[in-house]
């Protein structure tokens, strides 16, 4: 596969991944100017010759969300200006993805709003990991490769595990699904949480359903904040004497009540992705990095090329 | 509130639901030739003066599906060309809802499609009922005003049984934050049945969460074509001797299999809507159609005089 | 001339003209699953890799016109999805094209919402044949490749009988440009029928202009119906002893009232193109099926090579 | 009906029209400035106060063509940019009507990339007056409110001659639908003149068809530039001993070429309409001018009051 | 004037400016929950009943910038998704403003991106206040009012100095219009400092134009950040011993250096308006902020009513 | 550099501007048919095949400005329509670009409106000259190379003159940013004229800052129709004793004043560009015309080729 007129730039939102997409690929990695001015207006400058080239521009789009947003579509603008011949966004994590819907009156779709804004600085395309909702790419008239970390996931615990006594639990009904995909990939049996009023007075009760005692479980969501529906989820399943509670999360946007959390004990292990830029912290937790820099090398290597990118995802069950 | 320049129109999906909700107006339906020529193209011809009127043009996009929604757009065409100051079209079913994601390669979003042609045909707004994912509204710029037919739904129950026995159920997880907000809507417990693999080898068992025994049953689900997951999922209610087996579903598309299926008895009561047509063949069996017209007219007086849409929902709980 | 990255798809409206198309070209046809739903939604599923191909969707929009244009409509929302590289739709009947014109108040201009509704599926180009009006390719403002079957019916004529006899007749004046481009292709002379109002009592009467005696007639038209105008056509001209009266129009979509027509023996022969599919009744009938699958093959090979259209037509007169 | 927030401006294509229909309307021409720079670039400054107004900017774009049609689009961006709350073209002629079909390779369809202009500069609508070909209007997709001068004609002719002796006659075919409108309109026979192909060898002949000793005939056309069609026709006419001759266009743009054949005394009258600015030269020749303003009046004030324009043309036989 | 439907919302940017300008027009600011969620994405919910309202929304997109600018794009989703009849985007200060031009390769034209973000969130006009450069409405194809501060400042001074002995000074040639427009509106002279290459070897020199001495001098600037122009220029100006230096900015978004400059006490005073919300820390300089408020209500209240917003500025000289 | 599937094709504006620009390339320059008829419409068809090809139209739209921009316009039309793969417009002189602000109520912003026209053509990119205004770049969402002539005047002062004596003048504060690009090119002082109110009385007097005495005066301008502005300042700086005055504008569009005001021997010399046609009344006159077709033409290509057009200013100092 060739790289010639690929180019790949990065924004500030999480460098170090780029950096890792490009020694993937053997790919150099754009040169870039993006600074803030001291009025706290967002400046850029491509260095680089990119006319008529294919650029790629990673920048998930996490904490400072507004900051890294608009720098996507200032570096975008920047691009389209300097005749690149195609732009994709590469957004390993989409921000503002749970404001998918209107489900109060006078609340935005701001997930509709970040697509317009996107297309109104004319992306042609939009490379992404995980969306909260699978509807998300139903927002773009623009193709969309929508990359799943669970491979990834599935390797890593292969390696370093026995997965054949495992169960993935879902921690509450809205992840199901993403659950239902895991469980098929590693051919393992699923269990849910399921939050449910259970009668007139107890408005709230948690359902555990699915098999806990001696197994090896693997709680999974797409993102954690405060870590709260997974502990909370762990607690649950403590009680059931399971072998071990295990996370699997792909984007980690953690809170300081996230980490006070996870001191508790009651994960084994939280295994996230760098589709979000890793905190020096997680050094001091039971938190296992794995990175999503070679999956997301070859579909831009792959989009590039015209080729198949969902045959990278042709493993077993998947 | 006033219905001066208020013009209504329908299809040929539901003249009968566009009736009604005519004489809950105490408005006349607009008077529009519709046809299909020989050659099987469909004729529209606006017969009215709309030259800045408020149009309403009523179409559920159900069987047959293209032909509906064909039709929809060359009205839209006509009252825009004869000069209607505004366009809402009102959708109480929306077809191709279900085909909103990309979920294997190579498929359209076929919902998002749709939305894109109303807005080509260049509608103001849209009103629809029950739609099948609460990202749809998202699929436009436009505003959508998005209505429930479960206050409806449970005015009907209220009126006729003892509601205080009932337990709400989803068939499946799909469905339960639907069933979540009828639970809260009839301040009822909630079940729900999981399909899930419980064992590598074992790849799907049902599972039922909930008390059943001696409950009024009320299945909850947004549309039923064979009743297959419903017809399934009061079997397995069975089994825990309930008190009564019902479902609502608030749209209807029911194919010969599903009149089979209902033969068998297991559901006590099958509540649809009129969103749909309701087929004489209802009679046969113990459906029960309950009409969504009030609801829609209310709706379209309150868009036709700026008024709150929201707070037609102002029941207890909802 | 090069083939490598076309791909040919063919909806359900005509799949034998595409496979002929293919045959001409030595290229497979696509793999694509186009199937119905019970509830009467079109579902597609495009098989084969796309990404960067130059995708041509072949799909007459003749009845059933709706399925067939959602189907199309559907086809480029997965292909575009897909990131085919260019998309273009190969309509050869445009269904709707005559509602290019609103003659009454309160009608659709139909023929501009298909075009729109094309483009908002987002075609790249559209490639037609013998379009009803002229000015429909104005109605994009994409490329529009518009054929001519003419040379197809000259060619075939030329081969099977003396075309020094013959004499082109238009049915109607509607037609007679159309039936010009055909007495300046085949060198002959040119005659017509008229209706119009003899006196403020006689509303209408049919004027026949040109001489008819001994001569093979060939009247030309670029679609039927009912076969209506053209038998009554033939009748006028029997009345003036002509040797023969054959009748070539591009498209057919007859209804039992033209087979009705047909059997009359007014016409020798109907000339017709498998721009929309032949039905096996035609076997019963003096009609003639001629194949405009080499014509579109080599106007898709063209298209893909950058080579000129136009060329086609390079045949005398023409 | 009411005048108020309506507003009229003129550019400098025919500001003689406009104030016969502000005449008519009781309502002041707007106050604008239209000026050529000494570089010829045109200048535009909207005196009056307009936010919120409805505006009705008259200009037909005849000759200078590009500089009348320059000056609509910049009196429209200044009318956009000054807050008017709607904005509609008064373009009694359509410049560019007849380059609506691309009829060889290479050339545009001016009169679809006219209306894009007059859309890219934001119109809401267009007022205009008969155009070359009936499928102009759906060139748009704002509505375009379609006048037709005919019942004008007639008025006048009712007025001064003997109706009941009258032929309509089309010069060519292409004019037709035209004359048949006309036909209907008068209650009179028809007649045309159609040129073709004779035989292998004459490439060309004229058939005149009606009857024409002793009537009073009417050519009708859209437009004439030279008055070729038209005065070849009178020649022919002459030749049947017509009582008179007369001919009715609506649009005239006539060059030194058709003075000269005005003079050959072929025709008795060639009545027009001040659609275009009449010249001073016209009364050196048989030429009637008949305004359209009373009719334009009528209709911009019903499209201000959302009035029906079609019952405008309810006279009888229209 | 009426304000029965109008509707005027703040941002988080500058509340206090928003309830000024309620105050002047005695209408309510409108309900509104603007937050930040600890993932750092902006929530924002309209609590008012908005349906069919004419609606405001108040934000200077001055630091933070970005959270600002999207806080308002997503307060505009949010009100066209409740059926706001027309929302104006009310932006005193228009952040990335000076990014207008791409000066450099490879960089952005960050204020049309702006524009076009506006756009595509769909606004229906802009009211904003001392713009950068006076080409920046035309970014936009939607109305905007461009209002002046020069009158507010020119109100103050007359009231607390005699201005009979001013000179307007620029202290760059590039805001030499906008000291222009300040000399006529006060009837006083004018003076500016202008650097330029004196020789091959000297790059810059500051030249000064203009009599200084004994003369109260009013430099004159759209914004300032580090004050370093402005100090700079009355260290010149001091000099040639003026009576008084005062300093007169619209925008001010003052950065510690700022502060640390006017410390010197070159500036006798430095005016500026709240068009970005005023630090407490003015009080510890010799600042002085003039409010905007009573314009920018004014021109609200002309809007809302479609009265002319030119009119606000006819006080002498404008 | 590669030249194959370059098309370059010119309208009637400056035709030996775009010969030379092809004799630079060594392409040959298309054929088209441009044509005006005699009703003033005009006539474009595209002769050559240009099916996938990179297509150039150049036309500056200098006067009849009009005309000059609907020919670029129809040109752009028929090249879009005949299939090309890319269409830059190569717009030297830039017209209405004065016109690019509403400096007043009602008056339009006619270079914005240029542009939209453009956009609404269909271009994918604009190449022009000098432009008036940096922002006019801005109002375009498509790429745009802004060239700049100065170098071209730089290299023939170099070859014609001892430029180490040279004073660059502007003529007016406006022009100052442009003057200072040619100071910092040539490495020499720059000076300046400015018009400003010295009291309240004296409305306007013109200062001249910077050396004269025995320099070589060189004022720059980007356009001149009058020579007004410039012959002012001629005769200011005569009274200074400078060794020479020279004048170089981009632009020249002479009025009949212009060669009046030239004849008075107040500039040794007015050096101009072919950006628009030279008229053979140069010569009667001390104009001197540098040919900006190598520089273009060198443009042209790099675009053509995907290589950078900043390098070709890669001169010292710029």
């Amino acid at each position: 596969m060739k790289i010639d007129n690929l180019k790949i730039f990065s924004g500030r939102a999480n460098p170090d991944l780029a950096k890792k997409i490009c020694a993937h690929l053997s790919a150099p990695l754009g040169s870039v100017v993006t600074e803030t001015f001291p009025d706290s207006e967002t400046y850029v400058q491509i260095l680089d010759h990119i006319r008529g080239d294919d650029v790629f521009i990673i920048q998930p789009t996490c904490r400072p969300t507004n900051d890294n947003l608009m720098e996507l579509l200032i570096m975008i603008d920047a691009a389209r200006r300097a005749s690149a011949s195609r732009i994709t966004a590469v957004v390993p994590f989409f921000g503002y993805a749970r404001q998918d819907r209107k489900d109060k009156p006078g609340v935005p779709i701001t997930s509709k709003l970040v697509s317009n804004l996107l297309v109104a600085a004319k992306i042609d395309r939009i490379l992404t990991l995980d969306l909260h909702a699978q509807q998300i790419p139903g927002f773009f008239d623009i193709p969309c490769d929508h990359l799943y970390s669970s491979p990834v996931i599935y390797d890593y615990l292969k390696k370093n595990m026995d997965i054949s006594n495992l169960t993935v639990f879902s921690p509450d009904v809205g992840g199901l699904k993403r659950a239902q995909s895991f469980s098929k990939l590693f051919e393992c049996p699923l269990g849910f949480i399921a939050k449910r009023r259970v009668s007139a007075e107890h408005v709230e009760a948690s359902n555990l359903v699915g098999e806990v005692e001696g197994k090896d479980i693997l709680l999974v969501d797409d993102m954690t904040e405060t870590a709260g529906t997974l502990v909370a989820a762990a607690k649950l399943l403590r009680e059931r004497n399971p072998k071990s509670v295990r996370a699997a999360v792909s984007h980690a946007v953690l809170t300081d009540k996230a980490y006070e959390r996870l001191s508790d004990g009651l994960l084994d292990e939280l295994i996230v992705t760098d589709s979000t830029p890793p905190s020096p912290k997680y050094a001091d937790y039971p938190i296992t990095v794995l990175s999503v820099a070679p999956l997301l090398a070859e579909a831009i290597l792959r989009v590039h090329n015209n080729m198949s990118v969902t045959s990278l995802f042709k493993i077993k069950g998947f």
